[in-house]
């Protein structure tokens, strides 16, 4: 029998479909891809093509040398531009819409073109998160800016045509209904609680163990009671704190040995799917609220959302987080 | 500049993004595939494989004849079963579960292994629409069904690994959010307007023309003004009425006509694209509520959601449903 669990953090339910379950080890993929090269001559994100980018917003460099460990840019292809207004106007006398205003920024993670941050040391990937933070805090205070998405596409399927490794910030001049969704369930839960859903589903996950991938002084990681994809991952400060753009130091330092695992995990014992991962955070405005807690989710695409998941919203889920959980805790990191 | 769109239905927004934009011909697909026979010994689906399959639920016979046109039996790989109890329990002192149970039966379109309904004479689509009605409201009325999502997939990337045409039926024991969600903002706008916001939608796409693709006497086909996907199409009765099992057999008859024309042009137009398409219609209860309007929702996969998608919800979309629309309106069907 299958089982159907609620999301505590969105209210939707998954299925967890045993009749179709597979093993974690069928989710490995089966064809490793060529070796790429350090360094592509088309490239626009590769070190020395500094000039196929836009102007340069972010730099880290090595005590003033030509090279850069990680660098920030308009994308040459944005959703949203900062031109226009933020106003909602009615169109055709029946709808909503606005002008697509907003900022969409590339971060190049790295100046090799073959280093992804699974492969990455935990210094370069701290770096990563600390470019999110300086771009993410100077999106944030921009007037019209109600919510900054930061994202990453790995693979093609994942939705990114780009392999040098990179990461986007998108700031959005609204508040999307999911978004708000999630924080209106988070506050429910406060109000009733004067407790942080996220906090008391971390220490949960913590003591229950079974879905715990690893854990630190500062983060756990963990597959969701209800994930909605196979071997999908959170990683969950173990203080609350309700915005990435008030993380600290030694805290983005300790999520980068997470993350760096986890994406090493994966790539390691699923023979590197594509994956995104999202920083899930609060809106502007809603940056001290002691409800929410933001966090990273790690969404591995190993599988189609077909015609069921369209027509109702409910994810079938056909591998338990519980054996995803254990077959990752117990690959080794080397 | 990209324009952000509120889609009335679900008041979720959509990024129309010119930077990114392409033309309707960009996204016709440029590999052929190779032609299928009428008949495959291995498939399960297939004329004269029926003990390959479940007990039939449903067989449409001519004069008693040995070969059948729509067929119906549980799936073999149920999402859902009939064991259990529709109880929620709390899971862990901290989650909420159910069983997984329900109802999980598939519907074989037509004897032949070649024959997708866009290549199907529209008495054919029409006895497949029948057979959709009859379980439909075979499921729908039993004791724990509170929903009932019959849908599609077309192609590998559509989520079906089985080539034979078929349709699918789910029952459900709970009424997830995302569609509960589309039924409270319709029912806002009743209690604002009086008026069913699908039929307000449907009217005004037809008096502004741009975005129809065809209209027969009692259905308009159009492009979503905030369509979440390239060439999304919407299919929706011009007349009131909350639930599919309800439409009568004219109504099914000229659905037939407009869904097979619409299949036809999807795929002559764009070379076979994969595609979902499900029916959006009320939950159980709710049949005779004036505030909704059973329709026909068509996905093509002609995009991957990416990490902004997975992080906000918000859908990018990289062709406007004007000018698709067009494209598909000057097609011909012959």
């Amino acid at each position: 029998m299958s089982e159907i669990r609620q999301d505590p953090t969105t209210e939707e339910w998954v299925i967890m479909a045993r009749e179709r379950a597979k093993r974690p080890t069928d989710f490995v993929r089966g064809q490793a891809e060529a070796e790429s090269p350090v360094f592509l001559p088309s490239c626009p994100f590769c070190l020395g093509n500094e000039a196929m980018t836009p102007p340069e917003v972010l730099g880290y460099r090595d005590g003033g040398s030509q090279g850069w460990r990680v660098r920030a840019f308009a994308n040459r292809f944005p959703a949203l531009t900062p031109e226009g207004g933020a106003v909602r106007r009615r169109e055709e006398g029946f709808f909503a819409a606005m002008d697509g205003v907003g900022f969409h920024e590339v971060i190049v993670e790295t100046p090799s073109h073959n280093r992804p941050p699974a492969l990455m040391r935990d210094d370069e990937v701290a770096a990563v998160l600390m470019a999110y933070k300086e771009r993410y805090n100077a999106l944030s205070r921009l007037a019209f800016v109600k919510l900054v998405i930061i994202f990453k596409n790995h693979g093609p399927s994942a939705g990114t045509s780009l392999e040098h490794p990179h990461s986007q910030l998108v700031a959005t001049p609204i508040v999307p209904g999911y978004v708000r969704r999630r924080h209106q369930v988070a506050s429910r839960y406060h109000n009733r609680t004067s407790r942080c859903l996220y906090s008391d589903l971390a220490d949960h996950e913590l003591r229950m163990g079974k879905r715990v991938v690893m854990q630190t002084e500062k983060f756990v990681a963990f597959h969701p009671f209800a994930s909605h994809w196979p071997f999908e991952t959170w990683i969950v400060p173990r203080v609350q704190q309700a915005c990435f753009g008030n993380a600290s130091a030694e805290e983005l330092e300790d999520l980068a040995k997470v993350l760096r695992a986890s994406l090493f995990k994966l790539r390691r014992g699923l023979n590197n799917p594509d994956f995104n991962y999202v920083i899930d955070t609060a809106p502007v405005g809603e940056e001290t609220s002691g409800y929410y807690l933001w966090h990273v989710r790690i969404v591995p695409r190993l599988m189609e959302v077909a015609g069921f998941e369209i027509g109702s919203g409910i994810h079938i889920n056909t591998a338990l987080p519980e054996d995803t959980a254990q077959f990752m805790r117990e690959l080794k990191i080397d």
